[in-house]
């Protein structure tokens, strides 16, 4: 018997609930938990049930459909660990951290590999024998630096790739490789400084509370569907490097949180905005 | 038509939201909000709908009875103000913040009376065309006063009774003669600082943080199931009166959040805890 | 005996400290508290001494004076309530607050009168004894309508003008007219959705957090030295509405705790920036 | 020229700070940042500064100690990182954490040595370069187990013994060798849940809000002076499991923040408080 989390989005009409739950009730499932949201702007139904049971894939998902209007998605994910590769440059806080609750098993993913355009995180991350890709871009175009990573990559087929404070940009046929599978750590409370530098930016205008932000990464840079955030109280007597630090906290709590939702299935996207069943 | 929420709590089983939003979808009702829970511990069940339509209630109530098992409790609510009776003592904090709620329409209450032990919040009451009673306790056995008081609060019906800094203790038989329906505001972080003067025992402990506690009143004092919880940050700078400052903001922010959760029938009592679907 | 605010800022030089404190303890007074801070990339100083005495003010400021860079500012200050005019237009939620606060004494200031474009609170202002003037904008050009606010101000010379969800902006004349001496409660967490209708941005942008932003105001628009902040939390079950009724609970505990720090005199605008001894 | 750390804590009286001033000033340092508070119950000062110069150590406490009162303390610390040995035993959240900071200099101290009543750490530790010591209690006597972790403590000489979550009792014997130097971070927001499983506790209790504390260790378990302390939302759908899970990310957080204020010589104990200058 395995656990399973269904998820199903599709225009909103009466008795949907019933009908779903109507189903996997014949099939004599257990259904361990169980969420719905209908965002009414849009007239959009979502919901995630997790149960479980020893499904027919095909049948099953099958029978929900011949329910649901046309326009439905409908997943059944048999739970498991989510493979992942993640992306840095040189700051060891998000990464470290990641690397630690792999170790230790807290986090719900595999992680494959681990690509940096710097060599200073080598040694944290082959601590932890996980296998680290060295690709630099100096002296490649934007292109190639991404044909190297995109090769590394499609090689370990993860199901999401993570920028653990990844400092640099991407071409649209990168993002679009990789459709919503792109989670990004913003070092600040968006739509607060977007772009460079944003503990700068946020000293300049003398805040008293930095944030972080968890998002999928779209074209549009810094507005993807945002996760999580959170934030943390500063004061006159911080700099920006002060800030800087103080946001690391919080920065890898954020990601940490935001992770472990989207690897359990829990977080569905709504247009540019998330919907999440924790 | 009108909005209803329905309440349903009973052991758990299979089939049961399919069962429920069965009879729901029978009758047409356009759900618009759902919200279910398993206590995997006590293997109870908890579900909260929100729906429009026009229902005989004693019909859906025995049909939805008919499909439940026997310990099941089943409300239908139809959406209203909820009555209230508020007793405070001397502070005017959360009894002026309910007040001017109530006064621009943002809580779902009507405001019966206030009942106070002291004469000092008279003129704020009165100011908001309120019925104010001056009941003291000087001179009189605890029974003899709260004799007064419940003639007061049961001539006006209310549902809920809130204590705004009300500072005396109740007897049993007053607690139990309304039964879940006494919502306290405590001023600490429970169960940190139980008993009187909880500002000064957080400050002879140096504590960092000071937070307020609302909750059902049982007859363990300060020991009734939560509503709802937060802090603020103090330092080494805040005296005993400096923490009871800084506490207040927390305190009328606090149980008018939980207010609000119970008044939209929103919150389950499930045994000392609470369940809340928000 | 009196207490007394001695505020000090002036280039940064070796010294200061030591030098004024001398003063000070020549004249006998009893510091009750001190702080200071040198702002390093200006290289500038800023003091605020809290003592009791009862100084000659001239010859004290005349002493400090010598002693300091031709720049410094030297303001002493006797402990008072500041006198204070708000300006609210529909929403009563900051103005309530306020004037709760100022009826029992919890607030270091007198409110002298309020303002509104609007007579929806009338009532609340008068049940509390409190002068209220309406002025309405209708018909009326900027300037004409700030002709008579101005007025009304001025008649009752405060020390600071509050914004206490007034929704109209001023022309530069009005600001300046009043310099550093006007407080906003903007409903953001700013920088992040500047100008009209925040709580609709931030759920249009899908935000996990909303906050506000208490400032000094400038010629541009929401942009004057932050003084205070604070969020809460959000989720994608908050609409629009949900999300201002959630964010009205931040906006008057960070308008009360700013108001705090101001009439304390402990917050000193530093450029851009503001420098708060708490 | 150094940085250094003056801390002096006596008996107020007026002129204090005018008087350690002005040797400061004599000597021609740089004061960064200043520091001062008086707890008025006890009638005592503290005050914090630090500077830059090239002071002749003794010469200079002795020119300060005949200004100052006879109980006063007088340290005067050059800026260096802190020596530590940690004491952990099978969780990795907070050690792991201190690990990466330490690997990559944002930590102001060395780590030492870890010692480890369980082996699971073992490998995370040796990845960091980082001795580590298994020190198994099992048929040993209370005694006899501190005997081999104070025989390696004091072999490694550090300034402060950190317990990231070391489960076991210490006797009194141990504390007391090691006075004022051993911070623990303990999983629950003191003073409530006190023991053991506070998540457990937290749990039955059901409160809406989990935390935790770093303190410095006394022999009153759980009691000794508070230095750090937040919280996390938590609700009905959290078990004990997911409770510990969301309180681990405080845990890290609090315990690395309160290092970073005792490392940088920021934290007095005044009886069983702290002071904090920030």
């Amino acid at each position: 018997m395995s656990t399973y989390v269904l998820r199903i989005d599709c225009s909103d009409q009466k008795g949907l609930v019933h009908n779903i739950t109507g189903v996997l009730f014949k099939y004599g499932f257990n259904i361990t938990s169980n969420g719905e949201f209908v965002d009414k702007e849009r007239g959009h139904f979502f919901m995630r049930t997790e149960f479980v049971g020893e499904p027919v894939k095909d049948e099953l998902i099958g029978e929900l459909r011949a329910l649901l209007p046309e326009n439905a998605s409908v997943e059944l994910i048999e739970a498991r660990k989510k493979d992942i590769v993640i992306l840095a440059s040189t700051e060891p806080h998000c990464l470290g951290d990641l690397l630690i609750r792999h170790a230790y098993d807290e986090i719900n993913a595999r992680i494959r590999a681990v690509v940096s355009n710097h060599e200073r995180l080598k040694a944290l991350v082959e601590g932890f024998q996980i296998p680290f890709h060295y690709a630099p871009h100096e002296g490649l175009s934007r292109e190639e630096h991404e044909r190297t990573i995109r090769e590394i990559i499609n090689r370990n087929r993860p199901d999401y790739i993570i920028l653990a404070r990844y400092m640099r940009i991407f071409t649209p046929e990168f993002i679009s490789a990789y459709h919503n599978r792109i989670i990004n750590i913003h070092h600040s409370f968006l739509p607060a400084f977007i772009g460079a530098s944003p503990y700068r930016q946020a000293y300049e205008r003398g805040v008293k509370i930095i944030g972080a932000t968890a998002h999928f990464v779209t074209n549009d840079l810094d507005e993807g569907p945002i996760i999580t955030q959170n934030v943390t109280q500063v004061d006159h007597t911080y700099g920006p490097h002060e800030m800087q630090q103080a946001g690391r906290d919080v920065e890898k709590v954020v990601l940490a949180k935001a992770l472990k939702l989207v690897f359990e299935d829990r977080v569905f996207i709504n247009k540019n905005k998330t919907i999440i069943f924790e």
